[in-house]
């Protein structure tokens, strides 16, 4: 059922807002962006052109809000949807959308049945609290619902949980294309390709994105070529082209993936 | 040497930027933040409050830098100081601070040095291009130095070289308190002690953040509390107040550092 949502030729741009103090502490490691910039990518071709890491603070929270639903087309937030005094994200996104911050009948009523009339306490009510006029993201591992308001998808912290519930947010995305990408391990370093790369890169400037990372693994040296674009025959022939300079340098290769 | 920095007593704030399309693509996990962010914290007393993560387009990062470098004390940028050409990050810099873009004198005889008069390609003399103005951050693993411009510190991508320089920024940095925290890992749910720990975090609203983040680890199911602090009795007097609740609610409860 999820499945069955638009298909749409312009590339769609998304941001992500991670709200959380233990990230900025350095305390917690990350796990949430790349596993959604990959899910947004492959599956639904919406990119994801900026992400942020701000503080359980209101005014913090509100101010992000604000500027991120007014420049893209999508905001993913993260943490701050659970039981405890520093999950204060609905009542912030309540405040940046002007809504009333209430409780959201159908998330009482499946939270109620989750934990029954006896063990549905305080922090756990609080979970149904969400700003006037959401939409749910059902999560089937800990019931606790993520919500949708305007242009902003909220999910909670942890990544097992987001992970269960990801794919219950596709009914609110239109689709974009597909990036298509081809990866290639050179055994060089940067520099001795950065000239050709970059006259490549240029001529391909307005189809292809190519990103250039070198790498140090098992011991050896060498450069991964990434190049990513929407529109096959552009990449088909972009990549010819790096695959040429490759062999004309005798540089040592492998394709990835 | 590098340690020989002042200490003050008011906590400095910080801000990372990440720049780079891999991240934001989600072809390469971050790792970044966490360890600037822990080394800033433990090491220098500087808290990290907001973290970016925007594409290799130079407006893009010439915004950015103008309102992190106007917001906080320190802005630390990561990715975009190799030779090839999506490596912008210290051109916009230029742009972005409206000084000129040119050879650091130092750099290029390190380079130079490094590399010898063949190897010296354009790709390689290009890392030895910087803001006017720069002091280096030197880089003992792959010679291509960092720079310093105003408050913001430019730093590799690649974490293994980011961490070989990193003690090398301290000469920039003014001290801050030490952060304290204090960490207790409980065997329960976050809903079942949610409403007594939001009245101990007002009770020290004014001293102590305390986080509560939910585990699922080898089966079991908990909560670690932490709580954070520059006043060490403050800590002290509210981690108290902590471990009372948990022994009156009879939670199983170990220290985890």
């Amino acid at each position: 059922m999820y499945l069955t949502i638009k298909k749409n030729k312009k590339k769609k741009k998304a941001s992500i807002l991670i709200i959380g103090n233990e990230i900025l502490s350095g305390r917690t490691q990350d796990l949430n962006v790349s596993f959604l910039a990959n899910w947004l990518n492959l599956k639904c071709g919406i990119s994801v052109n900026e992400v942020r890491v701000i503080p359980d603070i209101e005014k913090i929270i509100i101010k992000n809000i604000r500027e991120l639903s007014r420049t893209y087309k999508y905001v993913f937030t993260t943490g701050g949807i659970g039981p405890t005094h520093d999950d204060i994200t609905a009542k912030s996104i309540s405040k940046a959308f002007k809504v009333k911050y209430e409780y959201h009948k159908k998330a009482y009523s499946i939270l109620l049945k989750y934990y029954g009339e006896t063990k549905f306490n305080d922090g756990r009510k609080k979970m149904a609290m969400m700003p006037k006029g959401s939409s749910l993201i059902k999560n089937p591992s800990s019931a606790a619902p993520g919500f949708k308001i305007k242009n902003v998808l909220c999910l909670p912290g942890v990544p097992s949980i987001l992970k269960s519930m990801i794919d219950n947010c596709l009914t609110y995305l239109t689709k974009g294309s597909k990036v298509l990408s081809y990866s290639i391990n050179l055994m060089t370093v940067e520099s001795n390709i950065a000239k050709q790369l970059g006259k490549i890169q240029k001529k391909y400037s307005k189809n292809v994105d190519i990103g250039s990372y070198p790498f140090f693994r098992l011991g050896a040296i060498g450069v991964s070529i990434v190049s990513r674009s929407t529109k096959k025959n552009k990449l088909k022939s972009c990549t010819d082209e790096i695959k040429k300079m490759v062999r004309e340098k005798n540089i040592k290769a492998f394709k990835i993936k």
